[in-house]
């Protein structure tokens, strides 16, 4: 069984000496010798597995991982869901840790304070996209895992699931040292994919919202969108977690099962978060759109699953809007980090130690977890 | 071989002179004699049919139809691609025509004025929509043919290949005295169908535009952008229509089946306008759309070539939105008609007589009409 892990003021003190020792060793030599669990093969299972990340550079800092979170995404690349890979494959793209050791033209960061790492680890800076704080569409964004770094002699980026991470101050995010520190990586994945589109669709007090899929990513939005004032129903699959849908602030649940819960549901809407990532029917949705409502997909099924909308859906539901969002800016990650900071907004978090990763892993494909998994890095030995 | 049709000052004479007889003749009891040319069945062939329209309410007005326009869903509808029809068919919803006589509530009209009617006859006239002035989206709408008309005992409605329609002044849109009235017709469906979304996506001068489709709907949407200076990259399947879409302003023709014309284009429109009636690939639209950009599908083919786009095309173009458009409130056609005829804006129409509609339907199926036939009612004998 994954036990919930809560974080003591003893172990505050055993990473803080932890980190100061690491400090002194990494800064020896070119690079950061790192230590995490890897993948092999899509087939394979998590096993220990070290590397080298690159040195520390002038803009750069080094991040003692004290957390990862788990993100149906991992999965995906993991498995090759989307696309080929390449391994041996750290995953982890929501981290949250502390500043072990800085570049000399570091100025957001001193070392000893928190900070996080999302899907992103750099960007060009210069074309329109990263002129406008939206770095995730820069053509040259490097992502934090399973991608080339070209701004690194392409070298292979590896995530989170590991004991630290370099990474350029311009992608690492503040966390304020009040923060419930072990439930902070997942805002930068989950937080900030479902902050992003409640932000840029509007959504204010009275607003009739629908989230889709009640897993990671879905109770952050419903989250973010009660926070705002808005009426938020959520459907999933589930008996399960009806009560806890309504517990965090939804007006209805819906069981997608139940055919009859279905019904009236038609022009309800203004805007829809679709976080599904599996097998599912988007015209239904689009169908609960109200006339120039919105429905953001963020849940992206693998290959073999992906739904489709068909032209004529969208003619007889005219003015219904479907559309992607992918993360949010650095910037919009900050804002979203001060503010569900600020607000109490955090993702209800099942803490595991890496050893129980491939189970975890079968959890989340299953949608067990609930809501999701985070990793104590402390665990890594 | 279709022949062009010239206004003549004597055919005006002559269809005031017939206007006025036949208001003599309809006034007399319940339902308007009315004669047109019909389909029996999906298969058939058009044919004269008479049949009755509704009394004139104290609402309505009568309507001589001068001129009727050849609208591509009138095939879709004649045979049966859409879904299950109603015949004898009479279609038509492109209609300009002179009033002969009005109910004695009406207020919008006297008799002699040019009246046109567009795609729909009625709504309930209470709802948000109505309330809006977005009556196409009511739903209690009547269409102009095709349709059960629930406010005159589900009567079957009829349209425009015929000498006359009755019609609440609220559906009738007032046509200016000086307006080029065989061009008209065609402005009731093609012109507001693409004039309502280049409105509410708000193009503007400077603004990159493309429109996909370039025939009836295609060559108004082009004119609209150009006229709002908007620089509109036309896309079609032939070469012929290259010169065509220059002449009228766009910057840019590119002919889909020449693979090179295509390179280079993604990222590059805020809005493109899809009036393709055929089966295409609509992700390869959606890549060319810029972040936040809108692609607007007005087009909507057969059953069995209705294209789809998948969600993971919509997460990998994200912020790229993509939905349907359905014509507009009565309203924004008037707006839309004032607009065109202070403007001359107008289609380019081939005029043809009532007995050519079967060939007009070929050529229109083969992308051959340019850009809008418009059947000439003094032809019908």
């Amino acid at each position: 069984m994954l036990t919930t892990h809560i974080l003591k003021p003893v172990l505050v003190l055993a990473i803080l000496f932890s980190s100061a020792l690491c400090t002194q060793v990494v800064a020896q030599g070119n690079h950061v010798h790192s230590k995490g669990y890897a993948l092999s093969s899509k087939d394979g299972k998590f096993t220990p597995y070290e590397f080298k990340r690159h040195a520390v550079g002038d803009n750069d800092v080094l991040i003692d991982i004290l957390y990862a979170g788990i993100c149906h995404s991992d999965l995906h690349h993991a498995w090759e869901d989307w696309r080929k890979e390449t391994y041996p494959m750290v995953p982890g793209h929501e981290i949250a840790g502390r500043v072990v050791q800085i570049g000399k033209n570091v100025t957001k960061f001193k070392v000893g304070d928190y900070a996080g790492v999302g899907c992103m680890v750099n960007s060009c800076g210069e074309c329109e996209h990263c002129e406008k704080g939206e770095e995730q569409y820069c053509n040259k964004r490097v992502l934090t895992y399973a991608s080339k770094d070209i701004f690194h002699n392409n070298e292979l980026t590896q995530g989170g699931y590991s004991n630290n991470i370099v990474v350029s101050e311009n992608f690492a995010i503040k966390i304020p040292g009040n923060a419930q520190i072990e439930k902070v990586a997942p805002l930068f994945c989950a937080g900030i994919m479902t902050y992003s589109p409640i932000k840029f669709t509007h959504v204010k007090k009275g607003d009739k919202v629908a989230v889709a899929g009640f897993g990671g990513l879905g109770h952050m939005a419903l989250q973010y969108a009660v926070g705002l004032g808005a009426e938020v129903t959520v459907f999933d699959i589930t008996e399960e977690k009806r009560q806890h849908a309504l517990d965090m602030g939804a007006v209805k649940y819906v069981n997608v099962n139940n055919p009859e819960e279905l019904k009236g549901l038609d022009d309800s809407f203004r805007v829809i978060i679709s976080t599904i990532p599996a097998k599912y029917d988007p015209a239904m949705y689009i169908r609960m759109l109200r006339i120039d409502g919105e429905m953001v997909v963020l849940g992206l099924p693998s290959k073999e699953n992906t739904p489709s909308v068909d032209i004529s859906t969208l003619i007889w539901s005219a003015r219904r809007k479907i559309y992607g969002s992918q993360i949010g800016g650095i910037r919009e990650t900050q804002e979203m980090l001060d503010y569900s900071v600020a607000n109490n907004i955090y993702p209800q978090v099942e803490v595991i130690p890496i050893q129980k990763v491939d189970e975890a892993y079968e959890k989340v494909l299953a949608g067990g977890v609930k809501y999701r998994y985070v990793i104590d890095m402390s665990s890594l030995k």
